[in-house]
């Protein structure tokens, strides 16, 4: 029996190409690829070690299995951006509006970022359980700093708690939307598209001029 | 052998209660629930026929598969919108501006109708095949329709190709952002969030006041 589990064509950890990437990194870009092309369901965490050229075995030296690297995935879709958010909400020498449609460029670059549309991960079924609290709550928090920037500007800055929600919804459900427009044409220089987002962004918030853009 | 499959619990297709819908509208109503919620891939036909209250075998006289159901009920969120921008676009008694606030608001109010969020299925993977052709269709005339809307508008008329594409992605891409939105907050009233994002979607595309409605 062992000899038949040597023969199988599976390269063995110690065999993976060295492409200067750590073998969690694999994982994850493996997991990427399959979980976006196949679906999260379709794909077992033996299909995501042999794309990442190991083992199964070996790779519970590095994941849990699955749900943690889908986790890991949906995670670095916003944590990025909730770190720039924090440092922007902390940054008082730029305008609340120039600081806004910074976050809201740089947000769309990073969720068109990447070879695989990770965002389109967010609406599986699966991501409501408890495993994917820490992206939901980074999510949350990168949401709420919209909302406090939103509060700052100053065609924000008198409306009511309600109203000022409303807009905040939809300035994250611009920018998030990001994800179904670059999935129809993943081709796309990111880089336009992210401009003409952030424009559109400061729009919905009643800005009708793009700001001077701070000193990132 | 037989007797065993005669004792199994589930209801014969002639023991499902009376609901008053047909029996492709009970599957349609089962595989909504089930694929939202446990997965498009982790659901069965045959749990998609328990959940409608018929045998397996009994379905196949009204579906051909789950392909089937998905691909209707990705149509469902669609074709009513499609159907009402044809209206318009043919409506000349109406200003584009009024016209096009209409399909908007129209637009968010179906994306967030029924109690399942079915644009959560635009991602699946699965989707990019050959049976969804109706709905890639259906979904690229409905963005056709919003662009023709764009360009008669007073905003959007001088734009060159290009500009008034990005402009269509960005007001089509918040509409359908509304899915994103909606799932984080299902109990909000559809009502005022259709407004407040019709309102949004003109702002995006440069017009600054909303139109006066037109009789629809």
């Amino acid at each position: 029996m062992s000899t038949t589990v040597r023969r199988v064509g599976r390269p063995r950890a110690d065999q993976r190409p060295d492409s200067g990437i750590s073998p969690r990194e694999e994982l994850l870009t493996a997991a990427a690829e399959l979980f976006t092309t196949h679906g999260y369901a379709a794909t077992t965490t033996r299909a995501v070690a042999e794309r990442a050229g190991m083992r199964q075995a070996t790779m519970y030296h590095y994941v849990a299995g699955k749900e943690e690297l889908l986790a890991d995935l949906l995670e670095s879709t916003v944590t990025p951006s909730l770190a720039l958010a924090l440092r922007l909400l902390a940054d008082d020498t730029a305008s609340a509006e120039a600081r806004l449609w910074q976050l809201c460029r740089s947000d769309v670059e990073l969720l068109c970022a990447g070879p695989y549309n990770l965002g389109a991960l967010y609406l599986l079924p699966e991501v409501r359980t408890r495993t994917f609290a820490g992206f939901h709550r980074a999510r949350a928090g990168l949401k709420d700093a919209y909302g406090q920037l939103l509060a700052s500007t100053e065609a924000c800055g008198a409306l009511d708690e309600g109203e000022l929600a409303l807009r905040t919804d939809l300035v994250f459900g611009l920018i998030e939307g990001a994800i179904l427009i670059h999935r129809c044409d993943p081709d796309r220089p990111s880089d336009a598209f992210a401009t003409a987002t952030a424009d559109a962004a400061l729009r919905i918030a009643g800005i009708t001029e793009r700001p001077v853009s701070p000193a990132a």
